[in-house]
């Protein structure tokens, strides 16, 4: 299960139910699609099992996508690093010339699949990539279908051409938007490929579901009502503590960031993600937080489960005894306690502090964590009275690109 | 060369000499050892070059360090990425299990040597993962010396184990704090042992330092200026091009976090660092930094030199013809355009921007970059009239650590 444990002032419960009554408008309107996913998804992994079943000479799969159509799908593929693939699973998520020619001179062409994956259909980025692909492997356009599968909405223009070339197509639903879409297509198909457990993952975001539309419960609320409300601190510090939650903490900072920075007429309104790893970063920005101006609220998130981790040995080193309080402690049990001890640390300088534990890191875990950050993101836009959902201060720098390259 | 463009308003000459003046003063008072790095660290490579180089059968290098011990070492071997090492070089940098155990797993214990460095000599990181590599291995302490080098400061307590057990020692000047150590035996010695051209390293962070105090030039003050006396924009985003920088942008926030978030009496004073990677977090952060609150500066980062990268071939494709323009474009220069483009757009929002562009990422460069980076912090910290260089604030934390494990 997942714990998430508030060290603020609570509110009542009346002046929570308005927003709560709000998000369920939202469910029930059907005009946001990734609520549904917990449980439309679900299809979805037996069509891709379907499709790869045959496909025993494929070893490499090769996800190629921007910001919502990759970010998802990177943090699940570290979140799950004890996964044994038959398949690995690469991602180009950037135009950075070394690492596209550092993943392709991995692969023998003749065993990757490459999904091109553009909500849009258009995106510069991957078209381009999938251009320098073609190049890279000398491919003819009439065979693309045997290395290349789409994932897009149904009747863009990316759609057009795989249907043209016979390439496979997977949708995205028109109503998900790109960085609630890790439970759509996006994150099914290429996670099932590798034979990652994508039932756990939507049964454990559907439990979430359950707990807040269902059981009611109110702590998603309650953060948000905090955050959303807070006089100064307008900057939300997620603090993970373990080397896994790097690239989940990259997709938390897209999620925050692209649906909480927006502008209403004339004001401009956001709050500004960062995310840290602990308890390396113990040793960078804590001191900021510790010292600095009072404009961050901090979310601990830590897992529970200690099993596969090692004793830190009994041994005591001459002159170096005073660093004998960590002998005998599980190296897991160590992170959680330096967690607990930073957590301790800022609840008393008055910061707001929550913690959120994990019992394992699992799929079902991760699907669980993944949609309660995205409940917390929607009931944060609905607080702060901005469409969560859209982007527009992106495309003028799309604009100037165009301008200027097609000169 | 480093070529930093500022695009906002820059300061009469007289408001800013006082503060190159104070600098000077700092320089020139032996107090801040840093400063100083450039000139004495030329004799740690011929000393790190002595001791290794019949050292044939060693083929990996264990860096063990937290923060300001590990942190400046990764940047750089990450931005340095096309280097042929002999000797690999690993980096433990947290007490995070399936990283250890990974790392471990890859290791032949006949062909490795470790770095324990803590400049303390008792981070209790460092101590409780040198105890775990020595249980890993079934190490006799008697023998550690085959296996062990330490940096730490002279005459700490783990100085006086090495001693005890003639494990070799260097050494960080007493007056260099972690954060300000890449210069120091912290990068030049783990550099060196990999083959790393550490000279060219120092000299470009010299050739800086001249720049600076020699030449006089001025905008790393005017910047430093800019943001200490901003009304609002007190985060600072540094939007680097290139996955290369990922490492990189992590020093930037222990350095810049560490540095100037500080309590100065009753009052709180802070610059928030933020470090993102183009042209992917265009598809993240961007639509904040565009449409959300103005409280943010924003420093572009990019490499000029685009002679490794691929072009994207002049393949048209059905229906996808919008796409074309970037046809027959170098890869590297489409990245560098995302960048220009990016900035455009954030400078006609009336945001404080400065791009800084490098001619080519060689050891040169990245030791120009990251001393333009700690003369910039020190600049800052005189103008917020603060401790740059203490970290009082973590020290809470730690305690509690302590007293939660020792019952």
């Amino acid at each position: 299960m997942l714990n998430n444990t508030l060290f603020f002032k609570t509110q009542d419960l009346q002046n929570i139910s308005a927003y709560a009554n709000r998000m369920n408008d939202e469910l029930k309107s059907g005009d946001i699609g990734y609520y549904h996913l917990v449980n439309t998804s679900f299809e979805l992994i037996s069509q891709s099992k379907e499709f790869i079943k045959n496909k025993t000479h494929i070893k490499s799969i090769v996800l190629v996508g921007m910001g919502g159509s990759s970010c998802g799908v990177k943090a699940l593929k570290e979140l799950l690093f004890d996964h044994e693939e038959e398949k690995e699973l690469f991602i180009i998520d950037n135009t950075s010339s070394h690492t596209f020619t550092n993943i392709m001179k991995k692969l023998d062409i003749k065993k990757t699949l490459f999904i091109i994956a553009s909500k849009s259909g258009t995106t510069i980025e991957v078209i381009s990539l999938f251009k320098l692909i073609i190049a890279y492997f000398n491919l003819e356009h009439k065979n693309l279908s045997e290395n290349f599968v789409f994932i897009t909405d149904l009747n863009s223009k990316l759609h057009k051409l795989g249907d043209e070339l016979n390439i496979k197509c997977f949708f995205i639903p028109q109503n998900v938007g790109g960085r609630f879409s890790v439970l759509s297509a996006i994150g099914i198909v290429p996670l099932t490929f590798c034979n990652y457990d994508t039932k756990a993952l939507l049964e454990g975001a559907r439990a979430c579901f359950v707990d807040f539309f269902e059981k009611k419960e109110t702590h998603i609320l309650q953060k948000a009502y905090h955050y959303c409300t807070h006089k100064n601190a307008h900057i939300n510090v997620l603090f993970s503590y373990g080397d896994a939650f790097k690239a989940f903490n990259e997709w938390y900072v897209q999620l925050i960031a692209e649906s909480l920075g927006k502008k209403q007429g004339f004001k401009r309104i956001g709050l500004t993600p960062i995310a840290l790893i602990g308890a390396r970063d113990q040793h960078s920005f804590l001191q900021l937080i510790m010292d600095g101006p009072k404009d961050k609220t901090i979310t601990f998130l830590k897992i529970k489960d200690s099993k596969k981790s090692p004793n830190i040995p009994n041994i005591s080193l001459n002159h170096l005894q005073s660093c004998d309080f960590t002998n005998d402690i599980n190296l897991h049990d160590l992170l959680n306690a330096q967690c607990d001890a930073t957590a301790q640390a800022l609840i008393s300088e008055n910061l707001s502090v929550d913690i959120i534990e994990l019992e394992k890191l699992d799929a079902w875990h991760c699907g669980y964590l993944m949609y309660y950050y995205e409940l917390f993101t929607s009931a944060c836009g609905i607080m702060l009275g901005i469409n969560t959902y859209d982007q527009p201060g992106v495309e003028v720098g799309k604009l100037i690109l165009k301008n200027m390259l097609s000169k």
